[in-house]
């Protein structure tokens, strides 16, 4: 059977979400005729003039940052959504509209500009957790805020429109489509099982032993057997957390820890700074309790062959579903042969 | 009302999906510093010898192309999906798997290397049309085909790893993501009404001309209430269709003419060759009537401001649900002051 999934187009069920993926692994001899995309040197100078991140420097919306030494946060001056408006329904016809109010912030994780995750001390990671922490506690403590996405646009890849290091946080009154798909699916199975699935899956996965690409006392890092981005990974606590809010000190840092060596990795594959997005799914913040939830951290990234390879989810995929080539058995293999130092550190 | 959907945060809900998309109208003053494209000067060409799809040329997979005159049409020499495969189901624990059989094409849509869509005349676009119809029956033909995934990826933008006119067709034997959800939607109108949720919304659509782009005799192209990329449109048939199936010949050359004028206001927008992922949604082919099933055909283009600045689907995007800044009804106001005559050609 290994050998059908290693050959064979196939379509596998993601748990968490309800949906299928299509894999093709006859296809990665497929030739690569198409758009390359620039490889960036990396970031050199710690300090940037031009930067609105920086320490000291003025920002777009003409305030100026702290000298800030720890991770620095603040309200997004263009944010999406805000917190102040007058709420309305729309409904006409056919056409239903209503008012959405949140509070969206930046995360700046570090003061220098050159560094990346994967490049900061574990300390230092670990700070930024406790800042996600503080973050999630304070703005889920609002009665208007429902859930709150905590996020990272890593690379100009990905939108990222500064490369310094720093992440986003959307919080927002309603719950959002990808909440709502995995909301059902985990109080499906504690319903059923009075059990966390992502719990019985990593018990699975660890016995398994062919995705995991890093485990250690409160963390794995794994391929998810339904991933859908060639290298996608996922962060599990090994304690069933809810939310980060729950962390605890020691969780903390195996967190930072797992993080640095995840990115580490990453980078390390095509030899640059890998982008990616990643994101943290939790319990909504909408008062009740929600022991069906199990909150994970997801990883993104859109490189397939190379540092200016990646694929594109377009055509079949958005009008479809997602499409993938190689395995996630293979991505782990290919991520797992990798050493564990960071190439520029080395 | 208008004025709150114009400049204050809300959510449309899409009526085909289910789903929610946020929108920003407040935001679209915000700075870029991102990533921009490059802009690429129109194809000169008619024939290239290094095209794997130009008539008489060798392809990546060793076969010869004839020394075709009309759309041109074969097996994907990379295909996602295979008609013959070995069946099979794979369940373990929390992993489930199984096999998946289809059938992937190519479609040209004219020998000229240099041409595109909008720069086609109409009786050439009609035989694509044609070519999609004959297509969609035959591959509807086979007992293990239910569905038919017609699409088109333009320009290096969207992965599109050729720039001669060319689409897509991935059909196979599972009902994918998006379909199921639609075909849901268009049943629970359905059965309520005994009518299509596209034909009423139509009828609205035309009523308010908020959003409508293109009429003529058969179609309708108009920016969906919900859309969301920049500048996503709908293609509509006013006769209650089911699939392209069952287009007669006046409406082929309809919708051939609708869809060469919205491709060429598109490429006025920026005055580029507009990149999009088109595809068309219509009922499954899996042996049953299905009278809810309306069909459409949407694009999804990314650009958002200029020729090298597009709309980046990532982050909150990727783990919460869409967002967007400009509203469909400014879109469809920038789409209809462009001119009729392609830029290229007047
Ligand atoms: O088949 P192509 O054009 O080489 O490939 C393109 O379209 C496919 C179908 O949408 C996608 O899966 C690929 O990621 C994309 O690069
Ligand atoms: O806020 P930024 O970094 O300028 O913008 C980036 O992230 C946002 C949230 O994922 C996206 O909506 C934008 O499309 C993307 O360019």
């Amino acid at each position: 059977m290994k050998e059908k999934l290693d050959n064979q187009s196939h379509r596998r069920y993601n748990i968490l979400t309800g949906e299928w993926i299509l894999v093709s692994p006859h296809r990665t001899k497929r030739p690569w005729q198409g758009k390359t995309e620039e490889s960036k040197a990396p970031q050199k100078a710690t300090y940037d003039p031009g930067c609105y991140l920086c320490p000291g420097n003025e920002r777009a919306g003409g305030e100026k940052n702290p000298n800030y030494k720890r991770p620095y946060t603040f309200v997004n001056d263009f944010s999406s959504l805000l917190p102040d408006i007058e709420e309305f329904d729309y409904k006409e016809g056919l056409l239903t509209a209503e008012s959405e109010r949140g509070i969206c912030k930046v995360v700046c994780f570090s003061p220098d500009h050159s560094l990346t995750l994967p490049l900061m001390e574990v300390e230092d990671i670990t700070e930024v957790i406790k800042t996600w922490k503080k973050e999630f506690q304070e703005l889920s403590s609002h009665d208007f805020i429902n859930y709150v996405q905590i996020f990272e646009n890593k690379g100009a890849m990905m939108g990222c429109s500064n490369p310094h290091p720093h992440g986003q946080i959307w919080s927002q009154k309603s719950i959002p489509t990808e909440i709502l798909k995995k909301s059902a699916k985990f109080k499906e199975y504690w319903e059923a099982n009075q059990r966390s699935i992502l719990a019985d899956y990593l018990e699975q996965e660890l016995e398994a032993d062919e995705r995991i690409l890093e485990e250690n006392e409160h963390f794995v890092a794994l391929i998810p057997f339904w991933a859908v981005w060639p290298f996608e990974a996922m962060i599990i606590p090994k304690r069933h957390l809810q939310h980060i809010g729950e962390l605890n000190e020691s969780e903390e840092k195996a967190y930072a820890e797992i993080l640095k060596k995840l990115t580490t990795k990453y980078d390390n594959l095509f030899k640059t700074s890998f982008p990616y997005s990643s994101g943290i799914h939790q319990a909504p913040t909408d008062g009740k309790d929600h022991p069906e939830w199990h909150f994970h951290m997801s990883f993104y990234p859109p490189l397939l062959r190379s540092a200016t390879v990646k694929k594109f989810m377009v055509g079949y995929e958005m009008f479809a579903g997602p499409q993938r080539d190689i395995t996630a058995e293979q991505a782990a293999k290919m991520l797992n042969e990798l050493p564990e130092f960071h190439y520029l550190r080395q």
